[in-house]
């Protein structure tokens, strides 16, 4: 017998409980579906959402029972609004918001893309339930299908941001330097057809279809490949290149947005997403 | 007080007297509009321009009451014709040949693109005003818009040269390795239409409203971010992957062309640029 | 005279002899054209031919004669069969497996690719004669040109065996991640005129005219550069970012692939890689 | 209040317990001594050390109260001995193996050294204390210190491994290639007077000191640089380069290392790691 | 005759004067000789000499007769004390600190290094006179000699910032990591004879014969390789991994190290760079 | 029976003749050793055996039966002349220079460099018995011993040349960036010593000793790790940072120095080796 013991990790039924607020967890056949939401509908943009995404890659990755991950979100939207007190929390005074500023936006924002990269393991899809914002980490997923009415927005500029948190640097990558500075500078709502033609997403479905169709894709990725372990090796290639680009600048760019909110504050209270999502 | 004093860059009164021979520069509420030119008509390449840009963009990059640059051409042509007389004073012989090679060729050549995206740190536009070569600088612009009978030609390899001067690396990125390469070995001229389509320019527009297009985008860039430190920040991280990019492989290309120039002498004068655009 | 000799690498007419059972080597004109055969038919794929591509780029680089290289196939497929008895050789026992694993798929698949791209100095194209996996090799040329027919599959993950031997990162550089992903998981049979759309092949013709079209553009390539070094110079430029990437990718990929053959023991000759290509 | 809450992290009285049976934790003024340990003495080299050691670290960085991390063993050696049973488990049979390597080998191996660098947001002092293999997670602490005895030993390749699980490659970095080329192939014993000369350990101390003496650093690192957010950005800039190291070259030399247990099985039981030390 | 003219740069005599409050310059055969000074004193650290460096390179690149460059200080110190008021007109009040932040620290920080390494394509020496703090700009010179009693100092970390602004990154590159970031921690004087050994610097000499043997290896450059061109290209080869490594990291550290300034704002008239000397 | 056969590649006993007038071969329990010589004396650089010496390592690499390679010279000095017939021949005149300069430097000096790193993928070991230029291909060998009276020299520079052809950059990596520049500008001859202590060499022997404990440290290595596979992992993870860097900057470098070579002709027949050696 070995001289210690492993120091285990929690069990689905555990964790499906811990993240209950923020996701509802359903695993089938090894087919994880965790969908976002806020009190059971759309969900809302705030800390508390941002930090637990990150812990749930994580926590996702750490599971060998888990072999296909898919993400979605509730109702007809992706992410539409913001939650205004959960940032005031951290934006309600300079002292706060200098501390706090590094560990839930910088600290919380570098895990929540680097743990879907770096930890998860397994094919990954993501189901984008409808327009919104802050869609870096479902375009991170291996596969991304989207609803026919999504709309994708960068919105960092126009709120008074730097655009240093991944997404801007993910649409330069998949639809090229132009056509993202472009979006970025005009919050360009890129819609469900010229992200498909621009290879932004795979396929583009009825929402009602949205998620039994990201379903059937896992299943098809498990029954052509049975090993586990092979599906795992495959997934490491896959997110190979996302590991280097990541690297190389995510954190200069991500420095630089946080530098950007010190010299010009903005309260996520005021900021208008749903004008960003041309819903004013 | 400090114990010394800067030494103070040109103000914009100096400096538009400066390069008025090269370009007609405008500037209003921080937008800068710079209109290459030769002799008031469509601008004739020659190194002396080719200096001008490289350090047009330096100077326009030390001045911060600049907020966004728009670059753009006279007349119905980006580039057409090439000042013979002007290569001639460096081809003449071998020994000024190799001598004037370096300086007026690869070093004025590094900077022309260096300092657009080292240097210049706003956002940038450029209003491509019909056919040309030595577009690179143009698409090295954060935004690009062309008139509706633009065409972009890559011409290097046919006139005689190793196509290392970062057009073609600058195409390679914005369109890919295979089209680029046809692009190249074929001299195709792209045009509006699929520059549009493959992302190398961001809209096409008449050329009556060419320059009004990009002066109410800039508009836009300064209105929904009032910030200057901001718009800073967003453009250094805008221009990250470029310098990545230009410093890996650019003066591994610029090396080979000069090289072959040295292998392979060719003559300016002698080069058919309106063939190349198919105007012959 | 020099003190010593050179030692001489093998001539024309020599190694058109030992390549004759796997390649149709012509030459006119410095314009090898080099066609896949097995038997005078459709081209087999077995760990002979493998190796052979490999040890033809090589070949085809040391002589300084040859100055395009077109590579095609014979009959109406590019690669449609595997010859089982050729891996049953290596995969017939598990020590023979673990020896030949090494020197047979992962040292020939690394030259294989390596030696088109580090060691053939001349431009290079591809004429795909129709459906077909194992695309990579043609896809690293320079340019690519196809029949209407052709149809390009990724099919490793459905064999069973982990992406890593080049195809599917030719695929994320040319295509993009999110395509590539989609075509790696699904099998996807990607069409000529999805290929063409998605920059993947440069021209579609029809069958007959192929041969006859590459020929013209290679004709057309030395023409325009008559001058055989800015020729090889222009070609080391063209193939320096697939050095690059090859460089920081390729070997993780393979490695990870061949780790996971020695996790999940796949037979060649059991693959149906023609229902990979939608034949079955 | 904000609409949802925190998903939080143990708190260091929760986490002490769950780790107690890997690592005796102290924490005064922040500074964390983690002590390795298997039943009060020595640390024994097993699979649960192994990856506690990952755990751990990822831990330590959830808690924002952590501000120095203080590594060390217990008694004279760093690591000396393999728990056997610990790897007998794993190997037991090749079916096991060729699953769980991936598992306790691989993901954890990889999680191990990432989560030291990519986790670990603060100042990081190890101090070694005696000799040992396995020093890779030592070096890549911000500050090493070691006792007067200790010696380095990279044994991978005289028990039978490729060197992949970063060691090597931390001494190819810190050491220089060559070497790290000769200790490598030679197991040789690197000496606590070379170790300095080479710039891989700061100070060497008496044993009896060694842990004050990390302290006393620690407490100078958080007197001189009291904001606490500054000691982060510090720590980030301080390991951005081992990430990008290890990210270009980490998975190609752990997949390689992997690939050849599976062609060469070898043993835990039977590696002779007192051997290594030159104490067989 | 051309038919346009190129805007020259200016000439030796007019920028010797234009720079003669912060440098002295002289220049004979090629061999131009700059010496910083304060008053015609030991220089002080103000943002007026930090802002003057960069635009010394860049004019001193400009100008094709400069052939090698030197750089050295004056009196007894490299560095030794800060301009208070000069700092002062920055930090007085929070949104001057933030406007100003960015232009004369990031932006003539960025410009300071960059220049040096990207513009100056001559040989170029450092004779570094003295104890000193900003180091980094004459470690990035070729070849760095210096007197017996030079101290080079990181005080970054001490004086309160996150150590960004490249001179912990030189120290990384040319010692190690490990005594990179002990001296970073400790605010480590590093002696000459200690710079000496780990390859910071190539002589020490003294005082009186240090810029007499910066001139002596000047001229052995020149004399060895007569063409300008030679050791301009030269030149390029020598600096080529600085841009890789700049291009790579230094913005990520720099971003960083600015954030923190908002973070933790420090007051450089408060200061304590002689006791960073052990001076105090 | 599989359908095609392989192509096989030459046995040592074909290649040992073939190579015969620029390398003895003796092959011994798989060790190979390769001395280098010109008709039995001392080895004479020139362009034959330039070539050869990558044509040797890519056959030594395609045969499956050498395990380890050691690499020597004859007599005193590892290269002390240049054969000045041998580069007269593609010095002669213009126009073969500017064809023969491709091929006969460029071309072969890249391959040179390359086949050690990518094509050899068993342990090297280079035994440098003396005094020599070009030393970068010996460096190249995963472990280095030498006489010790050996010096080792980067004469570029002094003789009309930029450094290019990867003798700096190898120097570069291995002993910093201030040594190596120091190194190539004054033409120092390196010491056994220095050479030892910088970490460029790893023992320092007597000449009579010299091979005799290259084969002892190949037969330990073979000894150790008996299984080849294993072996040729452990040797593409050694190689692997050289392959990045010699693929980031080699062509950049050796690219600049043949454009030095069409820019100031050089003329080997006039250059003092010996003089470089100090042996003038």
């Amino acid at each position: 017998m070995a001289l210690t013991s492993f120091i285990e990790e929690p069990k689905f039924d555990v964790y499906r409980e811990r993240f209950a607020e923020h996701f509802i967890l359903e695993r089938e056949d090894g087919i994880l579906v965790a969908r976002m939401h806020t009190g059971g509908d759309v969900a809302v943009w705030g800390l508390e959402l941002h930090r637990a995404l990150g812990q749930l890659f994580k926590t996702v990755a750490a599971d060998p029972e888990n072999e296909v991950l898919i993400l979605t979100g509730t109702g007809d939207y992706w992410l539409r609004d913001i939650d205004s007190e959960s940032f005031n929390a951290v934006e309600k005074d300079e002292s706060t918001f200098r501390r706090e500023g590094y560990f839930q936006w910088y600290r919380d924002g570098m895990k929540l893309q680097e743990n879907i990269i770096w930890d998860v393991d397994i094919p990954t899809i993501s189901a984008i339930n409808g327009p919104g914002f802050h869609s870096e980490f479902a375009l991170l997923h291996d596969i991304t299908i989207c609803t026919d009415d999504t709309r994708l927005v960068e919105p960092h500029y126009h709120v008074g941001l730097a655009p240093g948190d991944a997404l801007y640097l993910v649409l330069q990558e998949l639809i090229g330097y132009k056509r993202a500075n472009y979006a970025m500078y005009t919050a360009q709502n890129i819609t469900a057809e010229q992200a498909l033609e621009w290879g932004l997403v795979n396929e583009v479905v009825a929402r009602e279809d949205l998620v039994d169709r990201a379903r059937s894709l896992a299943e098809m990725i498990i029954r052509t490949q049975p090993n586990p372990i092979v599906r795992r090796l495959t997934s490491r290639i896959v997110k190979r290149r996302w590991r280097r680009l990541l690297t190389d600048d995510f954190e200069m760019h991500f420095g630089h947005e946080m530098w950007g909110t010190m010299v010009h504050r903005q309260d996520h209270g005021e900021m208008d997403t749903r004008a960003a999502l041309n819903e004013g």
